[in-house]
């Protein structure tokens, strides 16, 4: 009988299958699960299960690649395929591949009779800095992201930076992002070594990935539920998400870390004009992002936007809240704004990002 | 910003109208959300506003009746009204009805924006001293109940017995079947009180709902994961969810409590043979059963039977476990038994319940 972990374990590099094997020998599930979607299931599962040793029966779900994953219909058609495969509550999961498959995987994990054990092996750099910590799982509903989910933490989440280099380089750009918000909004020497870094032309070491993972997990152990602290870590996220839930309805959508970039863009005009952020600080950010992130702004109606951040669930209903930085290295949560306000910053964006 | 309570409050009788003030007046849900089914939107949902004062802004959600509505498609519907009605995290739900809307209302709210604040307001007998303790909720997937759900504890739960008086009889006397299940389990006295209540003819007393939400209550709270002792409140409803599983499939389903009622008869007679119950004890079980319900055993195949026991999600793959009484007021959890001696109980059942 599991019983979820409050705070979840970390295992680095060639842990992951010492640990794993480990794992299953004292909890002696009758099954494993695999989540994966089509490109871990190529590049992926055959690196893991070559170094694993013998295994309890398996069973592999894959779902297609991309956020369309996340949705209630894959999720219903999930649940039905773990009972169909007699999967019980001694069953383990294991999800394998980016945020999308993390995620979904776990919030199948955390509701399947009640929770059964699962654990994440974050594929993306994105994944392992960000949707590897802080036991956010979940679904999008009709737009919206994340829209219904747990707060759950896997047993264990096993980053390897050997699946890295199955990845595209876009993507890692796009898992950069969230790296960079981490030295934002929390270490000024972070920060200054991430901006240096040739993100396109290689990736980051483990030990930035293991600092990264390390601020994100310090930052939701002194606030699990998001009542106010966790919410430093949506700082580019409220107008990112925005631009983030428009584009996926178009041919070009931005991956996660580019829409992400685009907000701090935008959120750190605003953390200029009302954070106390010094403006050549606030110079250096823009300049930063410039230069990693290549993505045109999408076009966008900015009422619309202006709706989908007052939808979003870390806002209280009709109140604009934004977490911005009152310097490189510090950020403060539920700094509220007016419909004017935000408008000036997503001109701004438009305005100076491709300039 | 809600944090799950770990075990919920109880109000009980008219504290619910005051405690439910209260509790709007410091929380200050900006919205509230009303799940009821047909029934009680007709009979319940009046009485509670007519002595609730002032309230925010109110939603009423309405799903049919019956055990129907614990499904995937009415869930995923009510994601997607929640959404479009524009619920946040700071509004409340309130699910007043039977188990159903219970359990439901309870997963949806719990699932909702990775959680929003919920309590359960149980109109049925069964409801109140079953389902409204024990955080255990959730929905039914192809035939298997609570498939997929979640363990949480409502922010309250408010128990008034005048909604018993909106309750057909028959659905008390199956509310009934988990009183009589809590003084065999726990309490040899409770037991001897209960049997000699007329139940066809008016409802249980307070104190008596009282009594059975404290024994559920005890268990739950030494074992809220169900790792163990837990699992002797399952007791009738091994072969009890079998049943009522079979028989929702046909034109005249079991009530839970009568499926219960049945499932505690075989499983009696699996106590008298395997767990040291008495057989002049095991004598009166039966008799008080046959009393008050009057139920026909449904027309089953054994093998289906024992194949919906293996599916169940409390036993592990390919073990047959049950819950026995050792005697009255005591019972053991984990027994292994044979298909062979489950077949007799079926037998035993068959010959024995309306003979």
């Amino acid at each position: 009988m599991y019983t979820p972990n409050p705070s979840s374990v970390l295992w680095y590099e060639d842990q992951m299958f010492s640990n794993l094997q480990a794992f299953i020998e004292s909890e002696k599930p009758d099954k494993i699960f695999f989540l994966v979607d089509e490109n871990t299931h190529d590049h992926c599962l055959p690196a893991l299960l070559a170094d694993l040793g013998d295994l309890p029966a398996t069973e592999v779900l894959e779902v297609p690649a991309g956020e369309e994953a996340k949705s209630p219909e894959v999720l219903l058609q999930l649940w039905g395929a773990l009972s169909e495969l007699g999967a019980d509550r001694r069953s383990l999961m294991i999800n394998l591949g980016g945020g999308v498959v993390t995620d979904l995987g776990a919030f199948l994990a955390g509701t399947y009779m009640r929770g059964i054990a699962f654990i994440n092996i974050p594929t993306s750099l994105l994944a392992m800095v960000d949707a590897s910590t802080g036991g956010k799982c979940g679904i999008n509903l009709g737009g919206l992201k994340n829209q219904v989910g747990l707060f759950l933490e896997p047993a264990a989440v096993a980053v390897h930076p050997m699946f890295l280099d199955t990845l595209p380089k876009r993507e890692r750009i796009s898992g950069f992002a969230e790296m960079l918000k981490h030295g934002l909004i929390a270490d000024h020497q972070y920060w200054e070594e991430l901006s240096d870094l040739a993100i396109e032309e290689h990736r980051p070491t483990l030990e930035q990935i293991q600092f990264s993972i390390g601020i994100k997990k310090s930052v939701v152990e002194r606030d699990f539920r998001e009542a106010g602290l966790r919410k430093i870590l949506n700082f580019g996220h409220t107008i990112g998400h925005a631009l983030e839930s428009l584009s996926l309805q178009t041919a070009e959508p931005l991956l996660h870390g580019e829409a992400v970039a685009l907000g701090m863009f935008a959120e750190t005009y605003l953390s200029e004009q009302h954070a106390g952020l010094e403006s050549d600080k606030a110079s250096q950010v823009y300049k930063v992002l410039r230069t990693h992130f290549r993505c045109p702004v999408p076009q966008f109606d900015q009422e619309q936007v202006l709706r989908l951040i007052q939808a979003d669930k870390k806002n209280d209903s009709n109140r604009l809240l934004f977490s911005l930085l009152n310097t490189i290295g510090h950020a403060s949560p539920n700094v509220e704004l007016t419909p004017a306000k935000v408008r000036e910053a997503l001109n701004f964006l438009r305005v100076h990002f491709n300039g």
